[in-house]
């Protein structure tokens, strides 16, 4: 079964309000109410839940508990990602601090840094580790996933090392593109980018 | 003109690009050196950049500073934009130490939050002010342009205070979907649902 990179897309955002939903203690909800929510169509909800296949019945509404299962096993959110954090600046710091990552999926297990300064300092309960042995251990602990949170001009370096360890999927806050080879996952987070779409508007 | 959403989103990363590029000292680029550092088609690249017309002759390139400048006029951040963040927790913290908003086209001018014991601290540069002024500060000096960094369950609320005193455009970094009157714009960053966008593929 192939499902299009843009559904795929979507579905963190359907599980993040299904999540909530549940703490509010509903039992079902419908893709009127996530549409609501989300504002996305209904329309457009109930073609992206039908991929997956036998939720719900016209007019019954969604079980939340069952659908919230279904499409973490589809993310393959079900199990828990280890996350090694590169930077541990500001923003690695506020990273690893974060306590939002632990019940959707990932542990974030690694924090390195180039500065002799910062290995060694404890940050949000981790010890900074130096860069020379990063390669290593992500290699010896099959990490998969990374955040890189380094200054632009070290991005490409940093996420060829990863790459080279076996991550294979990294999400990158430096305010840069970098390249990677095929097969390997990149998303980005630049709050720039984001304020700059919508001042267009203003 | 009415130049489709898509494409404006895509301009912020032209415009990284193209800043990198001036930076490496190129007076000069092509559609397949900016595709080439973006993983987006030389193809798409001329067709949105001709949505504003006039940039280079087939086969000359396009001017970098003249393709920045006209980019950055589009976009509106040739001007700066005064930026309130609300949250000044970790998140918030590293978000008013960051160094890259200001010479893309914003400033912050205001760290607010609602704990007695943050307000007074300086971070970042900023005194952090209370949330009880908030309001009356964002109408007064007409500030338009704010980011959260609050928990979820006031994400909402605090959203509701900002529209209501005059922000036009939030950047949310709560991971929770907030609702907005029609007309004011909302983009959002939970790293979460990034990472769970790249699980699927692993």
């Amino acid at each position: 079964m192939s499902i299009p990179d843009i559904v795929i897309g979507r579905l963190p955002l359907y599980l993040r309000a299904l999540r909530r939903l549940q703490q509010e203690s509903n039992p079902v909800t419908s893709s009127h109410e996530l549409g609501r929510r989300l504002d996305i169509s209904s329309a457009q909800i109930r073609k992206d839940l039908s991929h997956f296949g036998g939720f719900g019945k016209q007019g019954t509404g969604y079980q939340i508990e069952f659908l919230i299962e279904r499409l973490e096993a589809v993310l393959q959110v079900n199990l828990e990602w280890m996350v090694a954090v590169v930077g541990a600046g500001n923003l690695g710091s506020a990273i690893s601090h974060y306590r939002g990552f632990q019940d959707r999926g990932f542990r974030i297990a690694y924090l390195f840094d180039i500065s002799p300064e910062k290995v060694g300092q404890r940050i949000g309960g981790f010890e900074v580790l130096p860069m020379s042995g990063m390669s290593e251990t992500i290699r010896r602990d099959g990490v998969k996933i990374a955040m890189l949170a380094v200054p632009a001009e070290n991005a490409q370096f940093v996420a060829d090392q990863l790459v080279e360890a076996g991550v294979q999927a990294i999400l990158n806050y430096a305010p840069i593109n970098i390249i990677v080879p095929e097969g390997v996952q990149i998303q980005y987070i630049d709050p720039v980018t984001h304020l700059q779409r919508m001042t267009y508007y203003l």
